[in-house]
């Protein structure tokens, strides 16, 4: 049985959903990244990065979003969520994923985690300060791609994009990082994801 | 005709090198990073993140390093460069690849460029400390993986990260970020990838 390691608040909650749309065997295990349970020996014997989320399969542990959400939409391809016979189309998901990951989810990390790339006050406040511009500058690239009026991320079909932005754009309720103003597709696009039954349920689930 | 957008010295060259390994008719485009060549009108167009690599391709432009190196393997399967029929060896491979992108790359970035996650020199010396400490994290679970005695990333035979992984572990002898007595197995990949005709042809042709 598939078993997904993820941690309340945390990106973890794509896969989560993503795990539930597919209508999955699985177990839920809660990591508490509050007492620093990701780091302990116990977890990184199966994530020696000690993050979440981790994927366990009968083949072996799984990590980083992208490639995790590629594997479930993959091994259920009856729920269609992701072009996986179709090498650009794919590619094409797989690029918006990985921007996900290494731009706007890194970037929201030097708000929420400044020390893990500098430490000290003065360098946290200079981290701090950029989060607004850079946030701005990749919600813009999202609100454009949004903006002929599709539903989802790559159209008309629901896919593993979707939670996936649907992290960030949640994300975005904790601090002023981008004007609500200038991104009304991706607020629409993030009322849509949060009425699926799916996402209902495991958010009740979270407790988030 | 595949065209691919690199600059000299960044992690173009994976895809660089994977489009030689491959045998692919394409165009390599040079990118002039140092004149701010991909913040110009004409590169926004190809790619409005500003980044390379980009790949062109008959369908339309791809971006992100993972995803363009499995494009890549996926259009050219007999060269076998990732095990596209698999999808747990497959999202293994991602997640390798996509750790490079999100860990290994991005620290090095904030070496090579603090300015794009905090402004002034306090923050950028904050950041720059924090560097070999992270990247003596990450290149510890890289030598831990290579110390079976595998040839390769991911065993016996050469896929799309091996060329990723030369990337930053070549980047590695632009600093002291990591002491070079703690990572043998990476050490010796590189020199190994590095050996590679199609590898040497590309680092001439890039002026490397």
């Amino acid at each position: 049985m598939l078993k997904l390691f993820y941690a309340t608040g945390a990106c973890s909650l794509a896969p989560h959903i993503a795990l539930e749309e597919v209508g999955a065997t699985y177990e839920a295990v809660r990591v508490n990244m509050k007492d620093g349970e990701q780091r302990k020996p116990e977890y990184l014997k199966i994530n020696p990065k000690g993050r979440v989320p981790a994927l366990l399969t009968d083949r072996g542990v799984l990590t980083e979003n992208p490639a995790i959400l590629a594997y479930i939409a993959q091994s259920f391809p009856d729920a269609n969520l992701a072009p996986t016979g179709d090498a650009f189309a794919f590619a094409e998901m797989q690029a918006f994923n990985i921007f996900l990951t290494s731009s706007v989810h890194l970037t929201f990390t030097h708000a929420f985690r400044p020390e893990r790339f500098g430490e000290g006050e003065a360098a946290a406040a200079a981290m701090r300060a950029k989060v607004p511009i850079s946030l701005t500058e990749y919600f813009a690239l999202i609100e454009e791609r949004l903006s002929d009026g599709r539903s989802w991320v790559h159209g008309e079909t629901f896919s593993i994009s979707d939670p996936y932005l649907f992290v960030f754009s949640s994300w975005l309720q904790r601090g002023s990082f981008v004007d609500p103003e200038r991104i009304p597709q991706v607020l629409a696009h993030r009322a849509r994801v949060a009425a699926r039954p799916a996402v209902r349920q495991v958010l009740a689930r979270e407790g988030a």
